[in-house]
This record gives C-alpha cells, sequence and structure tokens, in this order.
C-alpha cells in the first residue's frame, strides 16, 4: 500500500495518527537543523518535517537529498504545526517523518511547477504532463470532467439516450474538409472522420430513439484559427415530435442546470432576440450582453447636414461609451488609430463628448450642432459623462465595426466579468447566405434545415430574406451552441436542394442514404450541438479552449509533446496503396 | 406540440383525459365498422380505437388508408378497453380518436418492423435505422447507455477524473494495425488513431492526475475475425501509487457495481487464479466458471500401459461430461469427428463410458483395465452415468483443443446460462510471449508491464517462464477487462527493452516522449482498460457484440448503410499530397 490517506485531507482530527503518503517534492527548505518538505499529489499539499530534535541524522540526511519532483514515500506521524498556514487545507498539521523511500527521482523540470510558472507556452505544450502538474491546468481537466458528468447526469434523467455513433463514416464531395483514413482491407477506399454526428442523429431519430445525445469528437482539417483544434468535442443532442420552442426548453433547462450547479449562478429564463434584432442591436449574431453599450442608429440624425461621409453611407451608427468623455484626445486618437487598424477595417470614426454640463462637444461640431448631438446621446442612450462613438458605411461592414469596437471598449473598461453569465437565444437565423466569391447561395446551417412557416415561397424572390428554424444559444458574447428543426418531408427538402443548386442526382450521391430514411416514416425532429470545449471554457471563467484541453494541439494542428502528424514509412503506405504525390 | 404523452405512459388512472400522441403505425386491424391502430413510440404501443358509433365517418376512412410505420398524430380521449391486454403496460386503456393527422407517410419497410422479424442480417444492416425501431435492437442501446452511465457516476464517485485523450495521434513502426489519417497541412505526414490511449494514460498518471478513466473510441486496422470490429469502446482506467491489490479491488467493485445495478446479480468476492492454473484446469486463460468440467491430468494413471498414443503424449487430460454415458456410439462418433474439425484439431478422442453399476466401457479396453478406468474417472470428477473424453498430445495444443470440447459440451447441455454471472481474475499472466515465426519473444501485454518481484533474473536464462504483474477480468468464459502495473523505473525498463531486443535507439524512436516523461518523477501506476461491446453483450445476456453497436460495421470493415468506405475524388488525394498505387 502506497499511501493510507492523500496528501490533501490531514486535519488536526488526525493527530497522533500514523499515517503514510506518496507524492512529488513540491519544494523544501532546509535550515540545517530542519527540513520541512512540501508533499503534493491532486488532492492537495502536506508538510513534511525532520528535525535534529525529533528525527534521525541518516534521515535528515536523506530528506537534503530530495530534489523538486522526486516521487517519495513517507511514514510518520501527524503533528500539530507550530505556525500554522490557513492558505492551505492542510495548513494546521505536518508529518513528523520517521521513514522515507524515494520511489523514482527527477531530473529538473524544464519549468517550474508552480501556479505562475516560467516557462513559455510552446515549452509547457511539450512538456504537457508536467504542466499538467500545475493545479491552474489539473483544476481546468477536473472541471471539464465535472461539467461533462453533469451534462450526462442531467440528461439522462431527461430521458435522453447516449448513443455512440461510428468514427469512421464517409467522406462526402461536400466534406472538403473531411480528414480521410485509408482502409487497408478496402483497397484504394477511404473512411472519413466525422465533422460532426448530424446524419447519424437524424438516422437515430428515424430509428425511433426519441431523445438521443452524445458527447464527442469531431474533426475538421482546416487552417486553424487562433483557438481552433482540427478534434474537438461536442455534445450532440436530438429530439423527436419536436417544435423549436421544445428544443429551446429542453438545452436552456441544461444551461440553467450547468450554471447552478458549477457555478452557482441562478438565471431564470434566458432572453430571446432575432437574429435580424441581434444584428441591429449589437451588430453580431452572438452579442455579448453582460454590458449595454447597445447600437443607436443615427441616420434619421446625421443625415440632414452637409457631412458627406454620413449621407453617402448606408448605415450610421453609434454607441455611447460609459465615462468615456474622461478620455483625453490622444487617447480617442488612440482609438480612432484601433479602429482603422486592417482587422477592424473602419475608414475613421466620428465621435462627440458628452460633457457634464449637458453641452456636447464633437468631431464634427463643423456640421452639427448642440441639438443634433443631444439627439444622437438621446438614440445611443448616452449619459453625461460618457462619450459616443459614430462609425458609417456599408451596413453589414459598418455593424461588425462597430461591435468589434464595443467589445474592445467593454474589454477595457472591465465590463466583461468572467464571473458573471448572460445567455441568450438567437432565433430566426438565415436559411441562406450568399458565396460571395461564387455569388451561389447555400445553406447556413446544412441543407436539412427547415425555413420557417410561410417563408417558402421567399425562396424563389428573394432567397437571402427566407429566415430558417436555426437558433443558436450564446453566453458571455460565444456562441456555445447551436442547432434547428430539420426538413422531415420529401417535397420540402425537394425544394430545397434545387434551390441549393443540387440537382436530384447530386443530392442522391451526397445524401442519399438519409433520403431513403426519410422515404419510410421520418417524424419532425430537431437538435442543438454544444461546442464542449467553449462551454467549459467560459464556464470555467476563461475563453481559451486550450486551457481546457489535456493534450491540445498547436495552431499547426500539431502535438508538439509526441511530435505528431509525422511520416509514415513506405512499407505502410505500400500496404495502403498509397503513394506520396509531394508539391514541394 | 406534438403530443402531450408518449405512447408507454397512458393508464386507467388516464380515463377519460383528452390527449395527443404521435408515433408510428405498429399495425392496423379493420374490420369495416371498426378500425384499430397501434402506435408506437420509443415509450411503448397505445391501441387507437375509430368505431362507426363514436366516430366521424371521414376519419374512419382516413383511419383506413394508414399504412405500417405511417408518422401519425391523433388527439383523443383515453377509454377503458374492453377486452383488456395484460401483454402490455397500456393495455387497460384505449383513445376513441377525435382528430388524425398524417405527420409523414412510409413505403413499405424492407422487413417488418417487429421483435420477431423476417429480415436476414445484411437487410437489417443495410437499413439499420429501421433495424433500430425494432424492441431487441433498441432497448440493447439503450441498455449499453445504462450502463456507461453506471460505469461513469461509480468511478467519478470513487474519485476518478474522466480525461479525453487525442484521436488524432502518432504511428509507431510497431503499430503496423495502426489507422492513419494524412495531414493537408503537413505535407507528407499522418496521424494514427489510437489502438488505445495507453501512452496517454500513462502519461496523466506522470501528470499527477492520480485516477483516470475514459470511455473511449479505439482503432485496429486488421483482418476482421468474426465478431470484431475496426472501431471499438474501451473503458479505460490507470492509477497512480497502487500495487496490483489496489487495482484489482477498484475494477472488482465496479463489476460488481454494475451487476448489481443492471443485472440484479449480487456477487460477493470474485475468485482468483493464477494463469498456469487457469491453462491446468480449463485449458484457457478466460475459462468459464459457470460450470465444472475442469480438467484431469492422466499422464500418471493413462502412461503405463502399451498405449502408445498415450504414451508418446506431453500430456493425456480429460474432462467428464454430465451424463455423457447416454451418449450412443453414434453421438460419440460425431464428437470424435468435431474434436478432429480443422478448426480444433485433435487427432482423435478416447472415451470412458462411466455405467450407473459402477462399471466402465472405454474405447480403450484393449489397453486398459477397470482400475484404470476408474482413476480416470476419479480424476476427472466422472460419476456413474457421465462420459470421460479424454485427449492427448502436445501440452499447450491438446489443452486449448480440450478446452474446446469443453465449451462446445457445456453449449450443447445448456451449462452456459446468460442469466448467471460468473466473474473471475486471472492472475500473473507470462511477461513474455514467443513469436513462433521470428522465435523472438515480444511483451505478451506491452514494453512497459512490469515483471513480478524477484522475476527479472528469470529473463537471462528462461525468459518464457517470467510472469508479470498483469492481470484479466473474465466474465462467462470472455475477457472483459485487462491490465498490468506498469514499469515506472528506468533500470527496469532499459532491462525489458533490451530483452525485448531494442537497441535503445528503436526504444527512444519508438517511446521516447514517454521515456522522456519517465525522467521527471514518474510515480508507481497501473491499470486495466474493459472492452465495453463485449462486457455490454454479455451483461445483456448475449454475446454478439453487433448487437449491441448503434451502427455496426460487417466482416469487411463496411458499413454497409452508408457505404464505407469509398473512394474519394482525385482532388481530395491532391491536396492531401497522395496517389493511389493499386496493386491490382
Amino acid at each position: 500500500m502506497y499511501r493510507s490517506h492523500n496528501c490533501g485531507e490531514l486535519r488536526t482530527s488526525h493527530i497522533n495518527t500514523e499515517v503514510t503518503l506518496s507524492g512529488w517534492v513540491q519544494k523544501s527548505r532546509d535550515k540545517g537543523f530542519i527540513v520541512w518538505v512540501d508533499l503534493r499529489d491532486r488532492y492537495g499539499i502536506t508538510q513534511l518535517v525532520f528535525d535534529e530534535e525529533r528525527t534521525e541524522k541518516s534521515l535528515i540526511a536523506q530528506a537534503q537529498k530530495l530534489g523538486r519532483e522526486f516521487v517519495i514515500q513517507v511514514q510518520g506521524k501527524v503533528i500539530e504545526r507550530a505556525s500554522k498556514n490557513s492558505n492551505i487545507r492542510t495548513g494546521d498539521i505536518e508529518i513528523l517523518v520517521s521513514k522515507l523511500e524515494i520511489l523514482n527521482e527527477s531530473i529538473l523540470p524544464p519549468f517550474t511547477i508552480e501556479d505562475e510558472t516560467d516557462g513559455g507556452e510552446e515549452l509547457r505544450m511539450k512538456y504537457r504532463y508536467l504542466d499538467i502538474r500545475r493545479n491552474p491546468v489539473k483544476d481546468n481537466l477536473i472541471f471539464r470532467a465535472k461539467v461533462t458528468q453533469e451534462v450526462r447526469n442531467y440528461l439522462s434523467s431527461d430521458g435522453f439516450i447516449e448513443v455512440e455513433t461510428p468514427y469512421l463514416i464517409k467522406s462526402t464531395p461536400e466534406g472538403a474538409r473531411d480528414f480521410v483514413v485509408p482502409s487497408r482491407m478496402n483497397e484504394g477506399q477511404f473512411y472519413a472522420l466525422p465533422q460532426s454526428p448530424q446524419t447519424f442523429k437524424q438516422l437515430l431519430m428515424v430509428g425511433g430513439m426519441d431523445k438521443y445525445f452524445q458527447i464527442v469528437k469531431c474533426f475538421r482539417d482546416e487552417d486553424l484559427r487562433a483557438d481552433r483544434q482540427p478534434e474537438f468535442t461536442q455534445i450532440d443532442c436530438e429530439m423527436a415530435f419536436v417544435e423549436q420552442e421544445d428544443i429551446l426548453n429542453a438545452f436552456e433547462g441544461l444551461t440553467r442546470h450547468l450554471l447552478k450547479e458549477v457555478n452557482g449562478v441562478e438565471i431564470d429564463e434566458f432572453p430571446r432576440i432575432s437574429y435580424d434584432e441581434a444584428m441591429q442591436r449589437y451588430g453580431n449574431d452572438k452579442p455579448d450582453i453582460r454590458f449595454g453599450m447597445e447600437f443607436g442608429e443615427l441616420n434619421a440624425v446625421a443625415q440632414h447636414k452637409e457631412f458627406n461621409v454620413f449621407n453617402s453611407a448606408e448605415l450610421v451608427v453609434g454607441i455611447a461609451v460609459p465615462g468615456g468623455n474622461n478620455y483625453t484626445r490622444k487617447d480617442i486618437d488612440k482609438l480612432i488609430n484601433w479602429v482603422r487598424r486592417p482587422q477592424v477595417g473602419a475608414l475613421g470614426m466620428v465621435y462627440s463628448r458628452c460633457n457634464e454640463d449637458g453641452t456636447y462637444k464633437s468631431s464634427v461640431d463643423k456640421f452639427y450642432d448642440q441639438d443634433d448631438l443631444a439627439k444622437w446621446a438621446e438614440i445611443t442612450g448616452a449619459k453625461p459623462g460618457d462619450l459616443v462613438c459614430v462609425l458609417s458605411g456599408d451596413a453589414n461592414k459598418v455593424r461588425a465595426q462597430l461591435s468589434a469596437l464595443r467589445m474592445e471598449l467593454a474589454e477595457r473598461l472591465g465590463l466583461r466579468d468572467p464571473k458573471e453569465f448572460a445567455p441568450l437565444w438567437v432565433l430566426d437565423f438565415p436559411l441562406l447566405e450568399l458565396d460571395e466569391e461564387t455569388n451561389h447561395y447555400h445553406a447556413m446551417h446544412h441543407p436539412f434545415t427547415s425555413p420557417k412557416p410561410g417563408q417558402m415561397e421567399l425562396l424563389d424572390t428573394n432567397p437571402g430574406a427566407v429566415k430558417a428554424n436555426a437558433y443558436d444559444l450564446v453566453l458571455n458574447g460565444n456562441e456555445i451552441g447551436g442547432g434547428s428543426i430539420r426538413i422531415h418531408d420529401k417535397e420540402t427538402q425537394a425544394i430545397m436542394f434545387k434551390h441549393l443548386g443540387f440537382t436530384p442526382e447530386d443530392a442522391k450521391a451526397q445524401f442519399g442514404f438519409l433520403m431513403d430514411a426519410f422515404e419510410y416514416g421520418a417524424p419532425p425532429h430537431g437538435g442543438l450541438a454544444f461546442g464542449l470545449d467553449r462551454l467549459v471554457a467560459i464556464l470555467g471563467g476563461q475563453e481559451t479552449i486550450r486551457d481546457f484541453i489535456a493534450f491540445p494541439k498547436n495552431n499547426s494542428g500539431r502535438d508538439v509533446m509526441i511530435d505528431a502528424p509525422a511520416p509514415i514509412d513506405d512499407a505502410q503506405l505500400t500496404e495502403l496503396s498509397l503513394k506520396l504525390n509531394l508539391k514541394s
């Protein structure tokens, strides 16, 4: 037996107990006549003491040789500490060691195993197994396990059945970003790894499974943006015989449960907003509503003067920055430079200071009088002491720019409190999205998403205006889940395929087995998938998903610890009936 | 709202309630003046009634047009049934329908959706989404979900943390059966899909995670034997600071919990047997101990006469077949032919009838007298009325042959009751296994398995005799789990690698990152992995894992429903820097 207790559980009630502990040497302090060693395991830290008066000399000598991260086993007696440490749970006691065994030595770690480490990102990734010993990483992984267990318990008790769908599936021509897997037994043929279990969960609904969920890895071979992973985890859900309202209720319930159990936060009813309204009020389909700064559209009160920049703009829109009148001229110039950065792309920014005395001072006083500026303040909700920032131009672009500014200012103003949680449903997403390169519409969600009732006619006249039974769940400015009510009847599906530019033959080739399945009594159904990595990070009060993944990959899709991907040898390629065809 | 209740929940207490139900038409009976429809969903079947006296004519006409597997929604009143059906939970009531809507039609299914179906295996696999509608398949999937949820709850409450390890890992030269995944972003390089998360779980132990588990898909690209799948699910577990005894206790606890919660069977302590003893008593390292028929070794009482077949054999071994004296001469001849089949491979079989009067009649009476045969009966435990079957030859081969016969006879005698559960630990597996082709030893489990204390010396003199800290958990003659205590110190590991024929360079190339990790204070650790598919099947009283997998693949590794694997187009190959290199 390696231990009678772990390093986090001994208290004053254990005083005088003989115990055996095992763990890692966190650090030691050697005063010559007395040596303290902090012994660490997953559960905590317990102080070991070796001193001249009570410990054999040879044992002290042994203790003096212990290095950081040595793995040791000790026997000893729990005693009361002379100077207690209220920062750790075992701080009232220490172990007077009577026996010490080194279970394994350690060479010097490449970075210190402390909450605040001196190791950079790259180094910590290469030695991830050491990084995991650090509390912040370890606690994140334990937190993730707790969240997934809560998800499973909640959904299971709500009648959802977890069903494992296959990982070795079929690549479709649409699946340009599929990872493929050559089959040795089926020469020249390939499986694909699922980008999501979408078709399988729909088939489970056709199969009468009624309520399905799965916490499942998904895969996408795409150029990785910051904080994306080639493999990621979804909480994938689907329900039969449901309308949108049933889905929203089911997963609002789940999210509310998580917020309560995991964060101790009780939220009554999640607000709902349409996609159009979200774009109008926040310039964003995943607005962070922990703070205000809602958009005020100023066309009516800014396009009646000789200011051509505004007059020629499709949209003039502003936000009120709380306390922004404190900004110096230099601060504001910096802000203007910030919105002009290529990542944001605004041409400039107009501002109006709201003075405490009720007057205004704007960068466009030449064109606008106090009455005009008062209206800007009124529409953006600016109070004395605030600053109104105004952008103008093409509506879609200017909304995205102002949204970026809104988020940046909120960050600077400390309005994005990671301990505050503001969930929001965004409803009525557009069914179709215009691909500007090809000038073709394609499905915003996927081709089985159902349009809202009575909107089919619009498909011919104004396809971009058709709204779908599609919804996202947003938390603190991040999309944490999204889904839709699916089409389940052949006629609607045929019309959809036609409008998406599929010939019946194309449709059959790509979605044949699902369309076949729909011939045999498909029930009305719909679902939702949460991005688990993101959800866990946000519930954990952070935004970087990598910190919540045990062995993440870097931005090139590499695991730098195991050094993958890597070349494979020719024999293996030959057996797979493949040859390299390198471009370079 | 599609339904107020599901099809399994209405009882007499609901009589006179107005309800809305949705589901599939299981079948209908049309007597002209009255139509009954069985409406089915995941939860059960509810009878709908339409009759001349109480139902509008047009509604009856509608009902008469309903085909099997149509999806419908009905409104109506719960009424008491005239003739109750005690076979179903809703059998006391029926619904007098006032409104009927067809939600979706169905063409005629390729097989009947009934518990006993007319569909063959191939057809049911192709239309698996229809097969899942059948109770036996649906119930298996629900059963699997229940088992996994029990596993998670038990392990989580025991302090195990579920950690997701990566699916896109690195292929090793040892991994000849790895599925590989070309990386588009890293030209000419490949990931591999894990055959198990072995190295990652060991790294998690190095990382201080202490107790880890994961229910995880694993992959092996090998020629599929019957009832193997290229993707399969493991309950993967690892613990730090443990000895073998700790692991056995932890997972015996889990298995006992499952047997109790899932099967209502209480089993106190699991018997333990060494590998050597299992081979000696059952000829098998995964003996089914639901029944006896233990091996009796007869060398001492069968090699003293002139019977050369026995005298030249390394091992003469028999079993007593309960009641086998009833077999006719023809039955016994058939049995002899059965053991001579190439799949079993015995050259012949000697038998001795144990007559009710205490005399014996054997196929070798020419050589053996009644005293000899009495000893055979004594050693095999045969009673009057039994039949002693004796095989002889090379010890390893004859044990395997007699084990096959033992299992076959138990099957015929109905001794393998799927409702009875007999778990068993098999301990002290050999560390090394001789590869007869290359005449080299390789690790039976994996190269990190630790030898039993004090056995390292044997590595030089008699490598095949070295026993490992390796164990299997056997249930009803199936290995449901296996694991080992790992090596965690460099010296032992170096010796092991040497004996496995690795140069230090080879070892570094294949296991470099794990060996690096072991430099930084690796704790003693060990673990176990359950094969979930098999475990669930056995707990479910069956032995075919395919029946417990939602979308299984066939023996060629194909998913016949989605028709995967499949060719991919040249553009996709080019983008992956690959070319086909077909052999044919």
